[in-house]
């Protein structure tokens, strides 16, 4: 079964209860969506209706929520205690009936850690601070639960590789379905529709969905043409045309974990300075992988991608740093990144992905997904890379 | 043109210098990206990467974002200065970063209001207050922009409208797909893939999408047969069945600006206990909408529903308020509760959608996005309401 099971969420609560001992914690207080789901399993849409986890030193784990979300985490979720508070705003506000529960429960001037001192102020929520509304002694310990995240296990492993197969068919129809002429979402629209229908009559209930409309998703977020030169770009509803430069992103949401792949495809026969920056982006992301074993610095593999951009006289190109963390979040610690001072670890699943963004021409990214090994990497995410392989006929 | 202009933001930007003097204060940090985007018409995905506004006391806005986002910045937003960094985490914290700029732009010791102190810790995000690394007077005036933001100006309440038309297609493409045996992924996932087209065919570039893959949305939410009892469910990859209430949820991104359109449907003849269900939320709607009018309390309207469901006898069946603001963000401020003793305001959008949840059996909710008008209120979205209308032959 592709599902996260009780048992491993209790080991995860386990160790978090550990980390909370030795840093002399009476409880740590969760609000990030993520990290409620990594010791509840329980996902959910974020809305101004604040919703929190507490640890307690002794494992017991307490899920706050609103009342039209009691019964859905009865349902999906293995805290050991759900509580719930009427309504947000609400006669009394939700932030201080959470504070007034957790005086009930004994922590006024205790010890509590968080990850986020009240809510993360999604949609229209407004509110006191978790330290306005009780007396403690708080700190701010988002990387308890962070450092356990950023090396995966067995099953958030086997969720990833699910992930990845899912993201690969819903690219490969994207791939299929481009031609000149095309909306941008007329193809990633199509491609995602039938990849998610595949995806849920193939698996059906063996995972779960997350979200509101989740399964595989292929697209091109308007990085279509001259326009994929902003590295971050939305959907412009761009028509493809030959000559292009396409950078696409796909992925697929298994039981909350979803891996990460992109290419950069070409309508049409390449030009020479299209071949010339495709190939350099390839040799940046040769540089990046060679230096992925466990032990190197994550900084030192952005590193060296930097050095090779200044080699080769293309820092003016450059506009991120080589990769990110992946599994619950789609961008998660650790960073490959010079300010990432950890070491690679088997088990880590990270993106390799330097891109190189070129003025009036568009930009050169692929991304993939790899799982750190005992002995370097192995790549999570398979689909092919290559030039040849990527050119759209047209 | 459905496009928010620069004269536009800039008489959002008078009016919030206004507020902010009248406060005593010098400068307004804002961090949520709605806030962000309706000081600057700057869309983006907010990522680990934090993004920030600042206003001060003269007019002048700044924009700070990632390096990755400069230029796309510069291309789209009416920012009057746009700051960089260079990366997250960067060898220099981007929060540190911006503490030093506002320094270096004289806010030290000044008092600064903010909507979030520091930023929202979205996805792997980990770092200080904005509070840790600025010495000035902070006080926390998320309301400044609200208040602005739950009145409509005409431009906005345009982007409403445009945005009803296309979930109402959505919604309709909805209706004719859904036959017994059809996964709801298939169902919703062709509506709105063709409704995003007909969107962009029509409108093209009279508006901009939002976000990476927008457009208009027709879906279950895994609000299908008994599990419509969950007010907030998702995707469960459900099978539709004779007999079946689906509760439906339809949007479209026009520009920033998102109606809401939901409606309770039934597959096949409707039984006598579904009949009276549905009934009673018709009911409760039309007692909810004939309080809508300038001057009443949005508490109010809270209470005369909650007043009916208890009269009814069906308190147990209820789940949440009566609805929300609606505009930049799905659910914004006012909010039709208990808690909230503000007052209906020509120019307000909100949503009214009074819910009754029979366990076994589903959920029954239409929600319509209304404009409260001088006189009393508009529907915006406009959508067959009645039992007869819903029913889906089968």
């Amino acid at each position: 079964m592709l599902l996260v099971s009780k048992s491993e969420i209790e080991r995860r609560v386990a160790r978090i209860v550990s980390a909370i001992t030795s840093r002399g914690l009476e409880g740590l207080y969760l609000a990030s969506p993520a990290n409620i789901a990594y010791v509840t399993n329980f996902i959910f849409t974020p809305t101004e209706r604040p919703i929190a986890a507490f640890i307690d030193s002794g494992g017991e784990v307490t899920l706050f929520v609103p009342f039209l979300e009691y019964e859905h985490a009865l349902k999906y979720s293995y805290a050991d205690n759900i509580v719930y508070y009427e309504e947000y705003p609400g006669e009394v506000h939700p932030m201080v009936f959470i504070g007034g529960k957790l005086r009930e429960m004994g922590f006024e001037g205790m010890r509590v850690g968080y990850d986020v001192d009240g809510y993360g102020h999604v949609f229209g929520y407004r509110g006191p601070k978790l330290s306005d509304v009780l007396k403690a002694s708080f700190s701010y310990e988002r990387d308890v639960v962070e450092s356990l995240r950023i090396v995966k296990s067995n099953v958030e492993i086997e969720l990833m590789r699910e992930s990845a197969k899912w993201a690969s068919y819903a690219h490969r129809l994207l791939q299929d379905y481009v031609r000149p002429g095309a909306l941008e979402d007329e193809v990633s629209l199509w491609a995602s529709a039938e990849a998610t229908i595949a995806m849920a009559k193939a698996l059906g209930e063996r995972y779960r969905p997350w979200g509101w409309t989740s399964g595989a998703r292929a697209s091109f977020r308007g990085q279509v043409g001259p326009h994929s030169y902003y590295p971050h770009s939305h959907n412009i509803h761009a028509v493809i045309k030959r000559g292009h430069v396409l950078v696409t992103g796909a992925t697929a949401m298994v039981s909350g974990y979803g891996a990460e792949l992109e290419r950069t495809m070409i309508v049409g026969g390449p030009t020479q300075e299209q071949e010339k920056y495709f190939n350099m982006m390839l040799e940046a992301r040769r540089i990046a992988m060679e230096n992925v074993r466990p032990g190197v610095k994550c900084s030192d593999v952005d590193r060296v991608v930097r050095r090779y951009f200044k080699e080769r006289g293309i820092w003016d190109m450059w506009r991120h740093h080589v990769g990110h963390g992946i599994g619950l979040e789609y961008h998660e610690a650790p960073f490959l990144d010079v300010g990432d001072e950890r070491e690679l670890k088997p088990g880590m699943t990270i993106t390799i992905e330097p891109g190189i963004y070129v003025r009036n021409l568009g930009g050169f990214r692929h991304s993939d997904t790899i799982l750190v090994t005992e002995d370097g990497y192995e790549k999570i995410t398979v689909y092919p890379e290559s030039l040849e392989d990527l050119i759209i006929e047209a």
